[in-house]
């Protein structure tokens, strides 16, 4: 039995357990790694007090402090549900393992989200990712597409650029959503062409992809583009599910917290970071986030004589 | 006319100061310094990514990441008053300039809070202090008191034993409230003596201070310790009354905000770290908090058509 089971390993649920650690609370870290959506972005350059650095490195840095303290952690198990138990909560992971704490914080973050098109499930890993950073160096000399036409899906067309010969944007929009600047960069860039707007139909291959089929908006017309790699950069949904008997979920399917103190409708069931309801998906507001509902979870466990 | 005056150079001031440049907003930052609260702390083991750093350190790290963009900053000095006329913010400082802008965001922290007995103000900078991290060296081989029994008083007393020869804490309090730690670690250091419950009385002296007098609650009796410093650790006000006709305050005197959108109450006003009525008072909430007032600020900005 732990005082206090944090879910995620990002950069709320680790400032969550450095808090933890240092207020001595009896705590268990469960993730799957210590990756999450920010140590998937190439460069990051608004964490205040580093100009510049690699999403993999700030989350190896949080890791590495974290690690400083005698601090449970699992790695590589996914929860797959938090039950509520009379007097305690019960956390069970897909590996049909069940840990049991006081109190549990969800700082379990966001998933990309699917097109859920025919091909798509199929090819994930076989030409089909979801992370720039992670796989654009497997497609050097390729032809690649990316999928969405946002600030992620320019960033990781610009990434591409460095190893692909050459890289769609497909968005499904009439309207680039990207900023300005990326828009600039991405026009002076002669490896990359915008195709817009059209939908995203099918992704075929036979052991890895070889085309993508979309159909333009205006003329209806189906077409194919020859291809050996996808990257879909269509947005987020958040990975709150795991506790949907405990919580409630606004219309983007974010846990509802109190703002002040990162409570949700369960008692001693905390969320923070890009799970919940707060509006500014930023790294340094999940960081916070994490430290204040390891702050409130702490005053609650007191107030509740649980410590 | 800016876009956005940020006032206070703390870490909250500091990463909206980051944002708003990268966002693009025509901003100018106003501090006194770049020191405020954090930077007086000698040790922060909290800041996640890094195991330990000074306060000043943290703080350099913060302007310099702030400096490496074309924004406008005013250091040294003060402001006494913001006002709203019609349409715009008026920012007026103790040197009688006025700044003008559409959006403001408070992040003026915290100041000492002061003991009202006489003398007091007389000596400040004459053997009165309130930060041990910046004055404790000028007391090498001095007798001192640290006024204050928490935390804060505790450190700075295990501090001063770098330097002092002698070193009294004093508390109001009949029971000790620093953490179990530090009480063990003065405890062990001969060149401590703890006093209490004992009231301050009046401070004497005169070029610098010469002498304290102190009152024992139980037997009323004057007595007077004779020293050539006193560190004054009984907590902080925050520093909101600049902004006293325009927002509210709770019963600690700390900004009213919206916590999820860091907005006071009167539009284009907002309010983030220590100043506010955000219940927990850490570095990286700060900046955390700093970060969502300014993209909350940007998007009042966009939606009334002010930028």
């Amino acid at each position: 039995m732990f005082d206090l089971i944090i879910v995620g390993g990002g950069p709320a649920g680790i400032t969550a357990g450095i808090y933890a650690a240092r207020k001595k609370i009896k705590t268990l870290l469960i993730s799957k790694d210590f990756v999450g959506q920010a140590g998937k972005t190439s460069l990051i350059e608004n964490w205040p007090g580093v100009k510049s650095i690699s999403g993999i490195k700030l989350l190896e840095n949080l890791k590495k402090h974290l690690e400083k303290f005698k601090i449970d952690i699992k790695e590589g198990e996914e929860i797959v549900e938090i039950r509520k138990n009379k007097d305690f909560f019960e956390v069970i992971t897909s590996q049909n393992n069940k840990y049991s704490s006081q109190a549990v914080i969800i700082t379990s973050g966001t998933n990309p989200r699917h097109l859920n098109v025919p091909g798509e499930k199929e090819f994930i890993g076989r030409g089909i990712s979801f992370c720039g950073t992670c796989d654009a160096p497997f497609f050097k000399d390729k032809t690649v597409a990316v999928v969405g036409g946002g600030n992620a899906g320019f960033e990781t067309a610009l990434d591409l650029t460095k190893y692909a010969k050459k890289v769609y944007i497909l968005e499904s929009f009439a309207e680039i959503r990207a900023d300005e600047v990326l828009l600039e960069q991405v026009k002076k860039n002669k490896k990359i062409e915008i195709i817009f707007p059209v939908q995203i139909k099918e992704i075929k291959g036979e052991k890895f992809i070889s085309s993508l089929v979309y159909q333009e908006n205006e003329s209806k017309k189906l077409k194919e583009l020859n291809l050996e790699g996808v990257f879909i950069q269509i947005g987020q949904v958040p990975a709150g599910r795991l506790a949907r008997n405990l919580v409630d979920f606004n219309e983007k399917n974010e846990i509802e917290i109190n703002p002040q103190t990162n409570e949700t409708k369960t008692p001693g069931l905390f969320a923070a970071g890009d799970v919940t309801s707060n509006p500014f998906k930023q790294i340094i507001i999940a960081a916070g986030e994490g430290a204040k509902a390891l702050l409130s979870c702490h005053r609650w466990l007191k107030k509740n004589n649980k410590i």
